[in-house]
């Protein structure tokens, strides 16, 4: 199956970057550009038509012979291409190369679908530059509004619709994607699992149960700026001491919910050494197996910054950016990719902690997922890694559920 | 003496954030160009002949009539242009301004001087952009290795070499001057105030006794980039744990020395929202009385984070990145500025907690400072103030110390 190996290699260069080794394909970056035109072409190699929607996703096309109008009810699969600062090869990309292969495997074995298949990338997935996750998949299903969206701001000061509009784009555009139930039959997205459980029980594959409910809650601390040598103690108000004690508290408070929270973007001001910061803005990323222990969970976060805050007499503003509830794929899909997966054996079905464009959609439209081994379950970061062994057999399987699903009737009983 | 005031006015926008309202004026960058070209304005329009040495630090040079051969022995007053980031006014500026003006002072007296006169403003002086505080003075004095000093890098991966190449200097020419001793005389810096201490006296100027001995030291936090989702607790080696045990550990350790310790600079990589963070990079700013006392501190916050890391099997790396010794200013030139200036009464001798040219200087060259009086004793702000009536008063208090220099005797004796 080298038909997967060299589709992969094509993108491995792409936004990565010399130091790290870790890929930093931020949303409308140039990194970005380069991507969209790969997809474009390994589309358009394939004979299917590429269209780009209202909101960046990118949609390519391979119809039924005779098929007139629209698409609807197709089979749908992809992922996304954009990553976080530092991450990896495969969060993203596996599913959308993936998804390729899929095509091409289905194809060779002289099968012709009895609804359009498409092949997917979603638009701002990581959001990585302008901090709000699975930026495309939410405004198609309108769970983000497109005047927030707009104003949305990466670090540089430079909004969403400032970006859109250099990289060529209407940002007026974007917005519900009206006819998404529609078009989608079903939302299949592959994916590199992001933790060890496929290792740990020794299987190259799993089928998700549920997304954990998750958030970003972001910290400003303000303080007041002054000279780090000729302050006195007792008359700073640095809000670097209060983040400080938030940082445990969030420790703390994950290890008592068996949840995890984690402050990994942090911004100060003036950020000068010898300066007493006027500011800490921190991130919290936070996630829990079910929504009261989240919303506990932070809430406790808060008050234990708050008490921080008051004791150096700085102020505190929580700001919740996105909160994505529980999703719980639905019963149907999972059934009908195990049945087809029947030939491999007993499929692990895991719940993950990790967004994604699928949780998003399922509001909408049907979803499922399947996960790809990950050895050391090292996710967001240049060390993770799936072996190409792996990689194929997902290929492969995603050929097995596009099969099933095109060419076989399937009802809401299924 | 509206001189001072429109001198002064000139250079209130150069390097002026909008936002902030604070100065981001950082070493040879485009506002330090400006304030450079300020710089030989205002010497051209003295009729002074102005140098940028080897180092990059400017000289307007007033020479005595009919004096031949290279300036010796000259009254040398001066500070710094640049600024650390959203920094106030008046931290350097306000002892170039003033030095300008004591000469305007000096000259519409009708007093010709004995001995040359120079103003100069030292290149670089709060390292915002390289991290190295003095570098203009410590490598003239020989205290900052030329190539080490070549090898700095910004926050932009940028050298010290290249931002100067850019800026149209050779940076192969930086290194000690061998010529300061005999060229200088006496060093006189003017600077603002950056406690209350002549607040709490009511007086506007003061005397310099010494500059406390401080340093920075970075501190790096190595963990292991991961996604903040997937990976549960116990397989974290999250830096910013380590970190914020060390905030805190800083300002307990501050407090039991009777010394000031700052976290104010810190850089996270990759710095993503769901990333765990793979490093934490915090620059500690510790300043004490004594060096003794400096040395424990440090030692105690370094023991403290290694601590810390080791719980959480991540690494870490302290490096001295400066480390000044305690300066006491010399006996003679500071009684001869108090005998200058007894007109004015009792002249309050400060020791300073913040790091200045004169310290460095100190080393080579008789030096002396003059405070001006900050109401609030905030600096390293875009909130740094002095009066107009205190900064005339200081411009004035320079231009009686100038006279006194520059047309009297004086010999080791004095």
């Amino acid at each position: 199956m080298a038909a997967f190996d060299s589709l992969w290699t094509e993108i491995l260069d792409v936004g990565r970057d010399g130091d790290s080794g870790g890929y930093r394909r931020f949303a409308w970056s140039t990194a970005d550009a380069t991507l969209r035109e790969w997809f474009v072409g390994a589309a358009t190699t394939r004979g299917m038509d590429v269209e780009e929607d209202r909101n960046g996703n990118l949609w390519a096309w391979w119809l039924p012979p005779g098929w007139t109008g629209d698409p609807r009810g197709a089979f749908v699969t992809g992922s996304h291409l954009d990553s976080v600062p530092d991450g990896g090869a495969f969060d993203g990309p596996l599913g959308v190369v993936s998804a390729f292969v899929a095509v091409d495997i289905v194809r060779e074995r002289g099968i012709v679908p009895r609804v359009p298949v498409a092949v997917t990338a979603f638009s701002d997935e990581e959001g990585a530059r302008f901090g709000v996750a699975c930026v495309g998949s939410r405004l198609a299903t309108g769970s983000l509004d497109p005047d927030a969206a707009r104003r949305l701001t990466d670090i540089d000061g430079t909004t969403l619709a400032e970006a859109m509009t250099r990289a060529g784009r209407d940002p007026q555009h974007i917005g519900v994607d009206p006819g998404l139930a529609e078009r989608v039959g079903v939302f299949v997205e592959l994916h590199v699992e992001q933790g060890r459980a496929l290792d740990l029980v020794d299987k190259p594959i799993a089928v998700a149960s549920t997304i954990w409910p998750h958030g970003r809650w972001r910290f400003t601390f303000g303080g007041e700026a002054n000279h780090a040598g000729t302050t006195r103690l007792v008359d700073r108000h640095d809000p670097m001491l209060a983040f400080a004690t938030t940082v445990h508290a969030a420790r703390s408070a994950a290890r008592d919910h068996e949840a995890v929270a984690t402050f990994g973007k942090i911004l100060t001001a003036p950020n000068g050494t010898n300066a007493i910061p006027s500011e800490v803005r921190a991130w919290l990323d936070a996630r829990a197996a079910d929504e009261a222990a989240l919303t506990a969970m932070v809430d406790l976060i808060r008050a234990r910054a708050a008490e921080a805050a008051a004791g150096d007499g700085i102020t505190l503003e929580v700001t919740a950016e996105s909160v994505t509830p529980i999703v719980e794929f639905p019963e149907a899909p999972r059934t009908r990719l195990r049945r087809a997966l029947a030939h491999l054996g007993d499929i692990p079905v895991l719940p993950t902690q990790a967004g994604h464009d699928a949780g998003i959609l399922a509001s909408t439209v049907p979803t499922a997922m399947l996960f790809v081994r990950n050895p050391t379950g090292i996710s967001h970061s240049p060390e993770e890694f799936a072996t190409l062994e792996d990689c194929r057999t997902g290929a492969a399987v995603l050929a097995d559920v596009m099969v099933d699903w095109t060419t076989t009737d399937h009802g809401e009983s299924t």
